[in-house]
């Protein structure tokens, strides 16, 4: 194996051109191997091979600077600098995470895992080099949908002023996770067919020089353009035509299916899965009624369709009401709120850790406007993801931006009341923060009125204590009731339902028989929920305890783990209470 | 007078070329008299004037769609449309606000006040109307340094998928605030010079047609143009070559100083102003000696050059050690997290409102990466400001971003240190919220080592009542403590310096001898310092008083009036604490 002999990277310039085909071969084998074991990224990192060889074997990293935007393609690069044990021995696999990761290696800049980001940290990196009287280049690798993100596009019209050696190589596989949209795309395909001659050049007019490869896996094509570019003294795109998924026909053929996946589908596509009813099929089923009703909704995403079940089939189907947006949040949430106040009915669906690329947009465009907007969060909640990927904060930032109606189902039956309700209203921006995990139906239809703001359900009356159990952790209230009756105390059970505001009229009540309040949400507790308790009663005798994560970025630490760190079991929460009850 | 008899846009049709010209000058004319009296924006008005009548000659507002940028260029538009009193009579120079503001007229749509919005907006309506089946025209209006803004990048590479009529104006008045850059403007300025003519045009590149006018103040040919476009079934963008301060010969040739204006200046311009200290000419003072003593300092901000006093002689003096990215605040802080992770001392200068464009790149490539930058945080604190540039949320934002050190000093002598302090460490991301309002000095150097975090300073040490009076609201707190004494209380004075903790170990000192503790800080409530305390007290005997704004966007509403609605005076927090004590 040549593989065998790559230790570092300058191990590269000992290889001739067929030693690094075959280098590339053996390189995709074990990703293909990998991620087939753990998953993860397959097509991005497929596609890439080639160009990371060229990359490690023109420039000369850690000196050379390469950062990789969203880094979800720098499996090969992990490879090359000193990292392949965790390709190569299953039982390493876990030992590097899927990202880039300065803690791994002096090769790796950055913890990135949002997309766009990677120009505009090269501008820094750059500029730091230029400040300091320092050479070296600086090599920012995007593409696979990332161009259209707004921070990447302030990026490409910094680099310009930079006047000194910046290289963005641009990724172009033709794809997002799903097919691209907007009007750069169509520049870009331009540029490939008229083999990058095309004056119309969107890179050009950013002020960059460009050069075009046609056959983006091809090392030797690489090589040469890359050495061409190094050293280069002023801002050059470097704009690779790549295969996504290249060397694996299923991956080639479906690129969106495999630009993430779940262990074995190598194995296991298009063999038929086990249906089960959830969230993402009650809200497919939602729009599509709407829209055969011929009502003016338009179901957005923002390059992610496939976390909402939003598949082609579905898409094609909606045909004129599906907008994909591309990797553009923040024109998503304004597009959402400019559709609302026209009249349309808008149903934005992103994930809890992406909806914070749209705060401002939350604030202005849609929160001051009031425009009745449904933003559905999907996989809010304390997890086992990696740091960059963490969905435990949307609370706090959405909960306290005035005028919002952010709310929390714990079952099917009050996620179909808050849709109808939300769908149906002219008052406010409305967002839900759809359950994680299993549904969890009570069979009940629910006929809540909730355009009766901040009502919370109080669930079982009891006494002492009042356990507030939010959207995911309401489940845990319930166990923590359970829990309490074996110490003899009969706890009130409240589903809370709103994160944006408190039930003063309810809370009071509790005054006359209870001495502790619980909280438990499924996110961070500074900002959060728990915390506009403790505010509420703070002028009280109530005791309360808030339950929730810490404020901390979290790294593939097992949710066990963190639920134990956090105090997050009944056995847990019912010795923190019992204590203060003492 | 031509504008007599304009009270609809509608009676400019009744107009020749000659009253339009008339017309506009006529307005210019009450624009400078009003803006001069009460402040305001005078050369972004001053040389819209004229497309403004155009549009409204050629387009049917309200039918169709017109959408400002920023929208602090609509006083012409105001003008023409049923508001013109509020520019012609001094006693109502006050009853219409700034920006665009639907509930006073139906050709608004849109409370709009940071950048970079409009073309989103513009595409929800455009997209609502084509999913309705209407027909009518809708048009962007967007210029004067927001094209460089993410969100508006966004939009027009979504524009060009909507495949149906969509008019941007491209306001090019060779302006931001203050100069522009960024490559985008390179290519503007090669589109100028060619006359429209240049196959590298950055809007075709994104999918639009194209029309260039290079008389932007010249009404005939705007009326031109704009009925060219007129009913496009496709994406088009008219670039128009404006002058900025059009009309007013000290803003054409002062445009930085005339973009937004006190009152007065039309006649104080170039006379000596009043010399005070203030934490500007600190921070300024503070680059100056880095820069002179070589250091690899960047001062950053993005396109408010003026808002922090960086005049463009510091500017120039400055030199490398200077960028102003334009409008892209995004990019800002990736870009300075790169400068501090590489070991160059970015300082990053913005705005409270505008922080908030900001809080992935917060989040994910600042803090995530912990890079020791600084960021100094203006204008946070409650204010009679417009909707749309309150500064009361900041701190519930920054503060509840792990990693994140934010702090709040309250005198002159406070800042220093913890300038020095943060530009000396590499372990945190550290913000500042520059105190507002005059500067306050003790006159005894802080001695503070702030890299013990979260370490409240104990002022005086009295009993029964603590006081924790945060940044700004410090000398309320003294005040606090003042009013106290007539009651007999001798209340104990904290000031917390830290936002983004909480000191454990006095706060648990507090319980021995105090019942009750307030908490004032200059800001809303929720998710902010307050909570935090009254979480930590949640299970103990302690009272909390969480004192600052709610929840809500205000709209020029007194700052008294707000004080009072707060319960934010002396007098009023010494009523609820007593209230408690009894």
């Amino acid at each position: 194996m040549i593989l065998d002999k790559i230790n570092m990277p300058s191990d590269l310039r000992c290889l001739t051109v067929e030693d690094m085909k075959t280098l590339a071969s053996e390189m995709r084998e074990v990703i293909i191997k990998k991620v087939n074991t753990i998953g993860g990224h397959m097509g991005p990192n497929l596609g890439i091979v080639e160009a990371t060889i060229a990359m490690h074997y023109v420039f000369s990293s850690p000196v050379d600077k390469f950062i990789f935007d969203v880094s979800h393609q720098c499996y090969p690069h992990k490879i090359l600098t000193g990292r392949k044990e965790g390709f190569i021995d299953p039982d390493k696999y876990l030992k590097y995470t899927g990202y880039t990761a300065p803690e791994e290696s002096e090769h790796d800049l950055f913890k990135i895992g949002h997309t766009s980001t990677s120009v505009s940290l090269a501008c820094g990196v750059a500029k730091a080099r230029d400040i300091k009287g320092e050479k070296h280049n600086v090599i920012a690798l995007i593409g696979d949908g990332s161009l259209s993100g707004g921070e990447a596009l302030e990026g490409l019209d910094n680099a310009a002023t930079l006047g000194s050696n910046f290289i963005v190589i641009v990724n172009d596989n033709e794809m997002s996770i799903a097919e691209n949209y907007g009007g750069l795309y169509d520049n870009l395909k331009l540029l490939r067919v008229t083999n990058g001659q095309a004056e119309c050049n969107f890179f050009k007019t950013l002020g960059f020089d460009y050069l075009y490869v046609e056959e983006g896996n091809n090392v030797e094509k690489l090589i040469e353009a890359f050495s061409k570019v190094k050293d280069t003294t002023s801002p050059v795109v470097v704009h690779i035509h790549t295969e996504k998924g290249c060397g694996l026909e299923l991956a080639e053929k479906n690129k969106e299916a495999f630009h993430w996946m779940v262990p074995g589908l190598v194995d296991n596509f298009g063999k038929p899965q086990a249906e089960y009813e959830c969230y993402e099929a009650i809200t497919k089923k939602f729009i599509s009624d709407k829209v055969e009703k011929g009502e003016p909704v338009v179901a957005i995403n923002a390059g992610t369709p496939g976390v909402f079940g939003f598949t082609k089939d579905f898409r094609q189907k909606l045909g004129k009401h599906y907008t994909d947006v591309g990797i553009a949040e923040e024109h998503a949430v304004a597009y959402a709120s400019a559709l609302a106040k026209c009249g349309a009915k808008p149903i934005f669906c992103v994930m809890s850790s992406f909806v914070q690329r749209t705060y401002d947009q939350m604030s202005q465009d849609l929160c001051l406007n009031n425009s009745p907007i449904t933003m559905l969060v999907h996989w809010g909640g304390l997890s086992g993801a990696d740091a960059t990927h963490l969905c435990s904060f949307d609370m706090s930032l959405i909960s306290n931006i005035p005028n919002m109606v952010y709310l929390a189902p714990t079952c099917k039956e009050e996620y179909q009341a808050m849709l109808e309700y939300s769908y149906n209203q002219n008052e406010h921006p409305v967002a839900i923060r759809v359950p994680a995990g299993m549904l969890v139906s009570t069979g009940e239809k629910d006929t809540t009125d909730y355009s009766q703001l901040n009502k919370f359900k109080l669930v079982e009356k009891g006494e002492k204590v009042a356990i507030l159990g939010l959207g995911n952790f309401f489940t845990l209230a319930k166990e923590v009731k359970e829990a309490l009756k074996t110490q003899g105390i009969d706890a009130t059970l409240i589903n809370p339902k709103f994160i944006t505001g408190v039930d003063s009229e309810l809370l009071e009540d509790l005054k006359a028989n209870h001495s502790v309040v619980v909280t438990l949400e499924d996110g961070m507790l500074d900002g959060g929920f728990g915390e506009k308790i403790a505010r509420f009663y703070g002028n009280s005798d109530m005791k309360v305890l808030n339950f929730g994560g810490m404020k901390e970025f979290t790294d593939r630490v097992p949710i066990e783990e963190l639920y134990e760190r956090y105090h997050l079991t009944p056995e847990l929460i019912v010795k923190d209470v019992t204590k203060i009850l003492k």
